[in-house]
């Protein structure tokens, strides 16, 4: 099968290139939520479009949007032939707190058979897997399909410009697929097809009782101290059984059928491996459901980040002036993100008591998705998975959000596939980020046997 | 009565060089809580020093203790007299968040009757008044009585090398009366003195689930979230009517007598008054009692601290790893700092879940204090205010805690008499602390007047 495809053979060789390029990109602190790294933002988007031109697309542009800009760039010389549209990002989460890394961030460093970097896995390795793969597809003149890449920067913050920006270059942007590059694998030789993503909605909640820090001797017992009473708010969120009780928080979730759920139960992972993937001392969640479904299949409402007055060394007797929370939620079919955001703000209006003032900010809104697992895009993706890693690919419903999948399906009326080589124990928004190297060059090369198999498999 | 007091009526005419002597000190960033500034202990310390030797005191050292030095001198030429030990403290509260300051909290700068800077209020100016008093009596050879004087710095952390300290040097600092400068007034022609201080228990508690940082999407749902779990073990903690719930809390704190709520009930600040103090919309506090008595005469819990994930701008889609408080009581009589830790102890270790590692740490234990207010050194004390300040001294029970008048109380078995002069609305332990300038001559000469009248009643 693989006779007279060269670009899947070449893929193999050139691994040590392919580190070298994804140093140079994931050198660039591309923090999309820091508006300090602005020009690094600019930096990454210049640097997309430069692999794009090297590589012979055209029309390589850096498109503006509301906030951070695209990079795009194309190749249309398949007229009779079928367009894919490749969605990727290249910006990265903060670090902080950095002097908890083991290494800089921004410098990233090869250990064994890890690259250590912020970034690397989430998803610069992937943005640079593609990129080789349409490289050596050109070369190799085995590209037989019109192409569209779309490299955003505005992912880890919730793709807030992208919506308006589909609707702008719809025409642009049309096209028969989409190839999201922004997923993950279950585990090293697990290649994995995720069919279904959760939604999120992320909310700032800011509590404000005086005016200013008090004196907690002088004031304390006359005053409602604001993080008291955030407290009780964010505890009045949940039952003791890990439900969320928000008043119609589960009305829209579909249940799980029984297929779900024995397809569910097929994961590769352990709740022992879960255990040791996340360090706690027990797991935790919804009552009734497995860990695989609680991060798949069911909704959640996490607290992301809490302040309130002195959080240096040793005591300070204050009395905070305010208390601020994030929070968000993750959603699942057919929940619904501005309605969960309605329910979620009804409750903090009625219980939020007059002795403070409430702000309520909506941060992110990003419905769920599903995609079907046996589409023609999702068969040649499985099919190029399988010739790569040698194992059968695993179906997974992943717990994250891509808000791209569902803006770029929704306006342009397109399927997705999601095919990607994180890992869960890349460090992913978190501490000592890395890239497992060996799904480098065999990203690479699925990638690659994803587009043969489009053409052979007559899919679009 | 005045005939012959020449030192009293000195007092009045050097207010400009006390406001020049109090902007040195205050430029002295002493903040006893933070390591970093262990060099500018040392140069407070020193100060203090500098200026008891310039005005004829002896045996000036800076005494060392566990943590930060005690500055000690005293002048012993009336042995045939009582002794009295002045306390103060040269130590002050951090001043994060430095920004939102209107004038650097460390070059302190004069707007109309104000000086702002960090310690001005608490308690640099009195340190000053009370120094200035010392050298004018001994100018005026009015110092009748000996006097020794301990300035520590570590009243902002709870005084802990204190107790040892005294332990060690009890034959040093024995004496007849004592004398705290670290009072406040009520109001700005309310001479006030205290009869009362809460104790003080302060706590760190730290909850902790993964041994890093998640993806809140990739995880959440299947792990116990350690900031929902301390806003739920924060939230127990209070009934809705803002009674503490841990089992005991309430069981030694002496109930207020008709008495103690008729004299309660003669302070002098309004609730509307309290709410402009505050800033905040509504009071809010304990059912069944007032302001004042909620402030002076029953017990809190307070947090004083919350962090936990990210608190950067924007979103970031994080599981937190850990979540931390802090978390205060203040004490009445007759509770006890050890008792009510250990009630807090058993309450977190019974009903922190399995799913997250605790740990709590003690950082202060003082008990409440109550003083005689008919003792012979406070009448001295209401006489020197009421001449001072033309106005009948208020008596009051202050909600904060003073750790050095129940250490030296207990240690040397003597009395204290609290008297100084900062303001409700000084704005100490916050932003923009402030001193209202004509109390600094005032201190000066009702400390003056207090130690006229020690001889005159023969007090000590």
């Amino acid at each position: 099968m693989d006779e007279g495809r060269k670009a899947a053979k070449l893929a193999k060789t050139q691994a040590d290139r392919y580190v070298e390029e994804l140093i140079e990109i994931a050198t660039i602190p591309s923090i999309s939520t820091l508006p300090e790294h602005a020009a690094d933002i600019r930096l990454a988007a210049g640097w997309v479009c430069d692999r794009l031109r090297a590589i012979g697309f055209e029309n390589v542009e850096v498109l503006p949007t509301e906030k951070h800009p695209v990079a795009y760039g194309e190749w249309l010389h398949a007229p009779s032939h079928a367009t894919v549209l490749i969605y990727g990002h290249y910006d990265v989460q903060p670090v902080d707190p950095i002097d908890l890394w083991h290494s800089n961030p921004f410098e990233p460093s090869v250990q064994g058979d890890y690259l250590y970097g912020r970034g690397v896995s989430d998803m610069k390795g992937q943005l640079l897997a593609i990129l080789k793969a349409l490289e050596l597809l050109r070369r190799t003149g085995e590209l037989t399909v019109n192409v569209k890449v779309l490299v955003e920067g505005e992912e880890e913050i919730g793709s807030p410009s992208l919506q308006a920006f589909c609707l702008r270059e719809r025409d642009r942007l049309s096209c028969d697929l989409i190839l999201n590059t922004d997923g993950a694998m279950l585990g090293r030789d697990l290649p994995t097809l995720v069919y279904g993503l959760r939604g999120l909605a992320y909310f700032d909640v800011k509590l404000t009782g005086p005016d200013h820090d008090l004196h907690s001797g002088m004031f304390g017992g006359s005053v409602h101290n604001p993080a008291q009473v955030l407290c009780e708010l964010v505890a009045g969120m949940h039952d003791t059984e890990g439900r969320v009780t928000l008043p119609g928080f589960y009305d829209k979730v579909q249940p799980l059928s029984t297929e779900d759920r024995a397809e569910i139960a097929l994961g590769p992972c352990s709740d022992k491996e879960w255990r040791g993937l996340t360090g706690v001392p027990e797991l935790f969640g919804e009552q009734g459901y497995t860990t695989l479904e609680r991060v798949g299949a069911r909704p959640t409402l996490e607290v992301n980040g809490l302040t309130s007055g002195y959080s240096g060394e040793g005591q300070k007797t204050v009395l905070p002036a305010k208390a601020t929370a994030k929070i968000s939620m993750r959603l699942v079919p057919d929940q619904d993100p501005k309605s969960v955001g309605e329910q979620l703000r009804s409750y903090f209006r009625e219980h939020t008591p007059p002795t403070v003032r409430l702000e309520l900010k909506t941060l992110a809104e990003n419905p769920p998705v599903r995609i079907r697992r046996h589409a023609p895009g999702m068969s040649a993706a499985a099919q190029s998975l399988r010739e790569t890693f040698g194992n059968e690919p695993v179906y997974t419903l992943e717990g994250g959000s891509i808000p791209a999948v569902s803006i770029l399906g929704g306006t342009l009326g397109v399927d997705s596939v999601l095919m990607g080589f994180s890992l869960p124990d890349d460090n992913i928004h978190s501490l000592n980020e890395r890239f497992y190297l060996p799904n480098l060059a065999r990203g690479v090369e699925a990638y690659i046997r994803f587009f043969n198999h489009l053409a052979t498999l007559g899919v679009v």
